[in-house]
């Protein structure tokens, strides 16, 4: 068993192109020997957001505090409120973009399978 | 992209032997195309608990609100106070409980992978 504190876990500065304001917590990751998926936690500051992009992997995200705004779609078109309780699927290969709107931090969980691409040979998902 | 909330997310008690006022919502799951690992949200009243058992996958958990204990470790020997922000390992076969010794609800995320028992034929993971 492990268990990770919130507060004894590093945060790493999101420095992917079209990130604003964004750090990442691993709070259990590939490192860990988790074998099927990695929980990393987010926070955006406010007008912050993640990249708008898309990749080969899906995320399970859940909104643990803040106001914002979730970009989705197979083209992004779909812009709909996030609050604290909201469980978010955003497919494979569907654009996504986390925007905090609100006043505070936007904090939310955001998890990944630790491989993707296993119609070839399976590759480890950034990030995991 | 999906959007579930918790204030629309029904409950199912938890009735598996062991259990001691346990809720689940279902937040993301098999029958939502999740294609690797579902989403859990529980909720454990004082002096209740989850059962204390052991299977063939992993848990990922994030404790939301709430104080508690769980006792981990292969043999089901190691006790630990867990409380808001804790991120929580438990491997496969590891015995495990999620118990409330506070006065207000333990609320908590549990993710499990989808499948289990991959090395014949995978199964799907009850509560996925």
């Amino acid at each position: 068993m492990l268990i990770r504190r919130t507060e004894e876990t590093s945060y790493q500065e999101m420095t992917m192109p079209g990130a604003k304001d964004v750090t990442m917590q691993l709070m259990l990751g590939r490192e860990d020997q988790t074998p099927t998926f990695a929980m990393r936690q987010f926070q955006v500051q406010p007008q912050g957001h993640t990249p708008r992009h898309q990749h080969n992997y899906e995320h399970e995200a859940f909104i643990l505090e803040g106001q914002g705004q979730i970009i989705g779609g197979i083209d992004g078109s779909t812009i709909r409120p996030i609050g604290p309780g909201d469980a978010i699927f955003i497919a494979a290969n569907e654009m996504h973009q986390f925007r905090n709107t609100g006043t505070q931090v936007l904090r939310f969980l955001c998890l990944i399978p630790n491989s993707f691409d296993c119609g070839n040979a399976c590759q480890p998902t950034p990030g995991s």
